[in-house]
């Protein structure tokens, strides 16, 4: 096999993103979003959100990673933000899945791309926690712009939100509290997101440092 | 409106070409490409194809032309590579199109992916030329890994295909030179792609010349 045919053979493969769905529906359509346009709406954030990471970031680096952060599901599968339970093993799942499928790739371009990948996985670059943000904010637009649907066909909790993106804001600090206040929190005042007890307060100590 | 209510608006906006269906399906489910799968898998094309330009490109500004490029395709929809009917007008309402869509976003980041979207179409720059390579044949590869579907569909010939494609190598005749080979030149001898007379001997000229 030529160098060509390596590269032509993982692109091929890797259309299969494209059948991989995610738990959150697009606005757009009555559908679940697929991977593919997840991760083409992440690069497109990163471009331009790229002026708020809190420290200098290389974009083409933060762009790669987030169009290939993704390609370990077409093996392992979408696993649901907050299923616990579908977790487990999770981390296993996706390695052997990285094996296989940069694998198919000419060996430079294979470590290039497995090394994003961990990069994304491990959060501690400027570059990885900007990821890690587009990767977290961009559901939860979609889920504010279709009325909770997802949130409110697993029951998800404000507290569970907010747990979840206790570490959001290490790639930008005021994405993440931009993304708070327009459409976390209105969500669990209309109710599609559960409060428990204590939330309401909560809610109104982050509007007070806001 | 603050710069970022302006930034999230269009984020919101541009969810629209998750919904916007290409003429071709992907392998991988049976069901048409949309936009956002496309514009995906161009962008990954690139990161990996990059080094088979004819011309030194800036891959950041490459990959970003090719995320944005059919945005306007939103308000104009996707136009059939072979529909002459269809193209008529195309280039008006697509400049419409850019219009509304890019200026959504504060005036700076407007006028850049204005400007990188109006590149893309003028095809004078060598990242317009790479770009517009990918864009050629990635929907060749996926035509073929789906037994020519969309070609049989439509009863696309296979001069049209090489008509379409007279200035696909100047983006990079290394990757022209192989979808042709590769992708094109078999689907016509499968009969996926209709022959006309004389074409086998131009089949036989490109082999020789190749």
């Amino acid at each position: 096999m030529t160098r060509l045919d390596r590269q032509f053979d993982f692109l091929l493969e890797i259309d299969k993103e494209k059948a991989v769905t995610r738990q959150n529906y697009i606005p757009s359509g009555n559908r679940h979003e697929t991977d593919s346009d997840h991760a083409w709406h992440l690069a497109v954030m990163t471009l331009l959100l790229g002026e708020y990471s809190n420290q200098p970031i290389d974009l083409l680096r933060t762009v790669s990673m987030v169009l290939i952060h993704d390609l370990v599901e077409i093996d392992a599968g979408d696993t649901f933000a907050y299923d616990e339970k579908a977790a487990v093993g999770q981390h296993e799942r996706e390695s052997a899945a990285a094996d296989r499928i940069f694998g198919l790739l000419p060996e430079d371009q294979a470590a290039k791309l497995r090394g994003l990948w961990e990069e994304f996985e491990a959060r501690e670059t400027p570059e990885a926690k900007f990821a890690r943000t587009m990767d977290r904010i961009q559901p939860i637009l979609l889920n504010d712009a279709t009325d909770g649907r997802a949130w409110k066909e697993h029951g998800v909790r404000l507290k569970q939100v907010l747990m979840r993106n206790a570490d959001t804001g290490e790639g930008s600090e005021a994405l993440w509290d931009y993304a708070r206040e327009r459409y976390v929190l209105p969500n669990a005042e209309k109710g599609n997101l559960i409060r428990d007890i204590g939330d309401i307060r909560d809610i109104g100590d982050d509007k007070d440092n806001s």
